[in-house]
């Protein structure tokens, strides 16, 4: 009888914080996408489209870790009509060795929210001037607060600009973040504002059409885009992918499909079979990073199964050790 | 805060037997599968080969009904020695309108052995005589029963033989169904003396090799293999499907990759272009079954999502109805 651990998304927002753990556990999975024999299957998708609904299923076996997660996420778009969230979903973690599941992670994507946030922060900590002060965050929600949050733990942010589409959500996630963080945080009125003087520009917005243009763009400066997850979105012009210095995937297979690149290559400014780095080789050395100061360095989150197994184990990890959760006899 | 049921496998096993309204909803879900604008992605298969361990990712939508099954399959074939049992799983039941997980059915693989099961059940349903009486099972694992048991659910067997490659356990499992089903089974120590007079045959085994020979067939009678879901499982000698009057996959895309036809066409006795009706499209009389008392049928299984979300769907009715599981505020 598998005896297994079920965590809810209160007891995990407790043990499991954005917090430099988090970062590392997901910079690791990264080297060893990198460096190790990872098994990483395509995502499973399902698209039930009359209720707007679709389903990602990821996985990932990272060697070395004693568990795999399966992720269910869910994203159905007329739930807010209903009152309920659009996106929600659970992770399983199951043991590498014998394949029971160990843990049911009931997160309702707050995991997926912190692996993501995590990405940002290890793409701006391999790719971004150290010196990097001034951040310009795209979009206004939960991953532009995160992504925000991510970036302090890496460089010594002291002042970000917020825009949105709707200037009164920029303007209160603005205040929200200031008084959080403890540094001015102010709401553009202008993406080009937002972006000159920024020294890390980050876009989290699920915008179906360009929102950061390649002329607003200044030496120095580090891109991250990590709204686009599917075919039909799109944050960056695809002149920004000609124009960056540097171009890093976080999984090039998925971003010819499912990000930036595949926007810039449909677009015919970049050729579809051009070979670009990955984030986990410029970690581990195998790729050139950022060139110079001067450099406009670009990196594509898509979102990789790898960054599930690795919180999940992190999660996973911090239960056992606080004793968290509710065990369960199946 | 969504909330859910949780099941354990005890729970599904008293509410969800293999019976009538078991084979009815599979029934249903493979004429779903040919009549309605089904979507069932291809299956995600992960691979751990240094702990011999696979898992696979089913999932589909059936339009008309309000859940949707999102099934894990691990198989560590490892386990055995360490007194753990090879296969396990769960499935993961949520709302089609609004993707939130409704139920968590931690059955460790029982549902799929239902429903893998009453699938057997159909396809004898549709393919076999109706006077089928002598039922011919090869293997003497779970399934073996399992698929035994099931073609009592259809046809009025009143008499089986079992053949497996041990012949002690075929002895065991005999004596065991002659007891549980009231009528004579047997064990067959060759494969050709269990065939020979049989109405029904049914390979239930993990072979990777032909354990049922062409030359064994004799007219009028009906042939399911369902011990392959995999490339290299192989049940069937290849020179059956060109000798059959009919064959009918459960999904022909999978049987082509996964199933006895794959073999076939790589023993080129089956051209690999060649069309073959689904058995959702027999039940929905779409294509022909079976021509004549004197024709050999042959199904081949190989297990698809309609399935487990059907049975899933039926499980959640049935824990609705009686009060089971645990319901648990994720």
């Amino acid at each position: 009888m598998p005896r297994m651990t079920i965590l809810t998304e209160a007891e995990l927002r407790r043990i499991v914080p954005l917090d430099r753990d988090a970062t590392s556990c997901v910079e690791d999975a990264f080297l060893a996408l990198a460096t190790r024999p990872v098994a990483m299957p395509p995502i499973l998708r399902l698209d039930i489209p009359e209720y707007r609904g679709e389903v990602d299923v990821k996985t990932a076996y990272v060697p070395g870790l004693d568990g795999f997660a399966i992720k269910i996420s869910p994203g159905f778009f007329g739930n807010p009509a209903l009152g309920l969230p659009s996106v929600n979903g659970l992770m399983v973690l199951l043991s590498s060795r014998t394949g029971l599941v160990e843990a049911l992670l009931l997160d309702n994507g707050y995991l997926t929210d912190v692996r993501t946030a995590a990405a940002g922060a290890v793409a701006a900590k391999h790719l971004s001037r150290p010196d990097s002060a001034v951040a310009a965050i795209f979009g206004a929600g939960v991953q532009a607060a995160l992504q925000l949050e991510a970036l302090t733990l890496v460089r010594p942010i002291r002042e970000a600009r917020i825009w949105a589409r709707q200037s009164e959500r920029a303007a209160a996630t603005a205040a929200r973040l200031s008084e959080r963080l403890g540094f001015p945080v102010h709401a553009a009125t202008e993406g080009r504002a937002a972006v000159a003087g920024a020294d890390i520009v980050v876009t989290t917005t699920p915008a179906d059409r360009p929102i950061l243009m390649a002329d607003w763009l200044e030496p120095g400066q580090h891109v991250t885009a990590m709204g686009s997850d599917a075919e039909h979105k799109n944050e960056l012009d695809p002149a920004i992918l000609s124009r960056a210095d540097l171009y890093v995937a976080d999984r090039l297979t998925q971003t010819r499909r499912l990000g930036e690149l595949h926007h810039a290559i449909a677009a015919g400014t970049v050729a579809a079979d051009r070979d670009f780095p990955e984030l986990g080789a410029v970690i581990a050395g195998q790729a050139a990073g950022r060139g110079s100061t001067d450099a406009i360095t670009v990196c594509d989150l898509t979102g990789t199964g790898v960054q599930d197994t690795a919180i999940a184990t992190l999660a996973r990890g911090r239960a056992l050790a606080a004793g968290a959760g509710t065990v369960f006899d199946a």
